[in-house]
């Protein structure tokens, strides 16, 4: 096994493959002028599942590609990964997310100043809620998220040829999302939303509007404590 | 091999999973306001054969992962399953999926109110025809489940990878749903159709209207039947 | 290996089982009043492949699980089927295909009568041009086998696990469909085309007009041709 | 191994295979009066990726399936490519490409006639951006090819059943597609753009338009320069 140094490089690459193909497929289907736009919800759902197969083949060999916070905790809750690696890992993932959405801003540039409107451009980085009802988008996250874990899980007790997993990983967030993410877009992963959105923030995007801060915690926490339970759920059964 | 009691657990949490997934996409798509609606019969069929895939992974190292009162009779029937795991399969297959719509119940829940359409309220739910014609109806659900089974004992007797089987199966779902789904919905399964109608019953729903109980055996002969018959046509081949 | 009459069985219900799901699905986004209506192209091409995928599932135990005349004409001209087994595998894909229309039009009762539209009605059991022209649409129909065989030979040649052989087939024929299907509705198999035009012209079905035939020689002499040519052209590859 | 020129050979097939389904779909999805026509960008987008997956089970018997001039350009740099190979394989890919056009006007004859639109006609063969601007469409094309030699050599060290290496070749491509091909139509690859550019140039296609030279180097230089840089980025990794 690679040094924890070497994973969090894994975590950090991988992670910037995700964000940067995830947030793409929504600034597809979303900006102005694009030749995916409206391409809709199978469009998004789909290409963030196969951001995730990628994310996961260009790092696979250098870590355990979590690629996400809420999975490298509730794997360290479990005792599936060290705790060392915690901090380590979510800080790359956090980078990566960050530097991922600062290509996407590079891939589709002449397209934001062609777009008018701010929360299309916001969505591209970040997630938000169908509804804003704080408690049921936090009960959305989580629940979208205990499936995620519980699924990995269960995953990783079949006998499954192991270069198909990234493959299969795609298929479970696809699933997720045509699911359960009608209702807040699926964060499911609080470096996806939190790095993207710190993008948004900081970098000068045409027509861009505010980052929406009062609804950042949801996509963070709900994650984390969905994550966990999953987890806990998980190694409960026989 | 498992106990029949951790058996029937792999069935509860299967059929738990495949309904909230399989519910949870046509909530995506009919209720008013998710970033989901609209998303077409694609999403639909798409959505529910991902759904029992997530629905085997998560279960299939308990027990068969039927999740399917129609395949568990059908393979008592034909000797795959002991007729003494008959009546607990089914049952903990019930159970999971009134448990799986109550938490698509959870999960839309800002978008019962917003939706005034009591019919899109009950299909995310339980299956209605398309047109009602109960001996019509029937016969689509039978001819469906037959398939199901057909399809099913043709795939043991390849030579698949195990850990692909579960992709296999929502494949089998998939195909099933986009070429005979149309006329009834596609139940082809008792307990994901008759568990979430007794929550859609039972749950203070916002703008419910009523449960539709007379068409409510249709979902549960007809793949029981199709089921049977599938079974013992496959046997008869050399 | 089986027999010839156990191997044409195995022809009878593939093409059964491909002919019920790829007309299922076409009748599902052409007929009025079904949940598929309007589904389109994509629901289409994906819904044949994995018809083809099912098809050979539940047949491929039995026999070679060809499907398609011209796959076996193709393959037994270049020595990988014996002779002797041409004509009753093309009697028995005759046969499935027919009894997989009957089948289809069971499926659909109650909506033949609410379809107005002729064309659509044909369309759902044969295929016809989007442009008439009929060298042009040979030619289509030619060029879409001739990649069909080539794609089918080419995969032999891979070291593919066997399990998901049924899975690869699909997945070209719905990249054919989605590439070249838009001119004659690409029936690359004779037998698809040829039985349930036959079951069109015999069955009782409401509102339906008449059964195109002067159109009819073209998906059996274009595939048939196509198929050839494919299968000659690859043997001479180093 | 096989000889350089078989596996020469080898890609001129392969990217036959890839222009025809490839320019193929958008011939389906843009051309006038086809039954694929306004499919969208998830039939484009998939049908480009099944067209990779053809191509390499069409031509992965007889070489190394790059069939991009990109791909073979940034192996070789990193030495898993010899350079004498790289003449003779671009060679071959353009003549394959050329070749696929071809066959993609005979295929679409009677709807050219019928289009009146010149974008569409050319759009059929060669890409071209969605807000013409120079640079930025070139920065779009090194980080789409980036991407793909990135992870196609994350692919190489996983460890796949051989057999489905094309398939999730084709994924790569389907989802390099979704998420970054909104903006110059994702060429990727000089080949297979220029290559049908230069028969949009020379065949007598009805209602055809200009062959846009003034961007053809965009399409040729960005992938060539992003393949190396994906490749020298990768062979850095631990």
């Amino acid at each position: 096994m690679n040094s924890i140094p070497v994973q969090a490089l894994g975590e950090l690459i991988g992670t910037f493959v995700l964000v940067l193909l995830g947030d793409g497929v929504v600034a597809g289907v979303s900006l102005a002028k694009t030749k995916a736009n409206g391409a809709g919800w199978i469009a998004i759902t789909l290409g963030w599942g196969l951001a995730v197969t990628l994310g996961v083949y260009t790092s696979s060999f250098m870590g355990p590609a979590h690629l996400n916070p809420a999975v490298t905790l509730a794997f360290a809750v479990i005792g599936k990964t060290p705790w060392s690696a915690v901090l380590p890992f979510i800080l790359a993932q956090m980078i990566g997310a960050f530097l991922g959405a600062v290509v996407v801003w590079v891939q589709y540039y002449p397209h934001w100043a062609a777009t008018k409107d701010q929360a299309a451009i916001l969505g591209t980085f970040a997630t938000g809620p169908a509804i804003r009802s704080p408690f049921a988008n936090f009960m959305s996250e989580l629940i979208g998220t205990f499936i995620l874990i519980f699924a990995l899980l269960g995953l990783t007790r079949g006998q499954l040829t192991a270069g198909l997993n990234p493959l299969i990983v795609g298929v479970i967030i696809t699933a997720i999302g045509l699911s359960l993410g009608g209702t807040t877009g699926y964060a499911i992963n609080p470096a996806r939303d939190l790095g993207p959105r710190i993008a948004h923030a900081v970098l000068p995007i045409a027509n861009k509007g505010d980052s929406d801060w009062s609804y950042a915690w949801v996509p963070v926490v709900g994650p984390l404590v969905g994550g966990v339970l999953g987890a806990l759920a998980f190694i409960v059964l026989p």
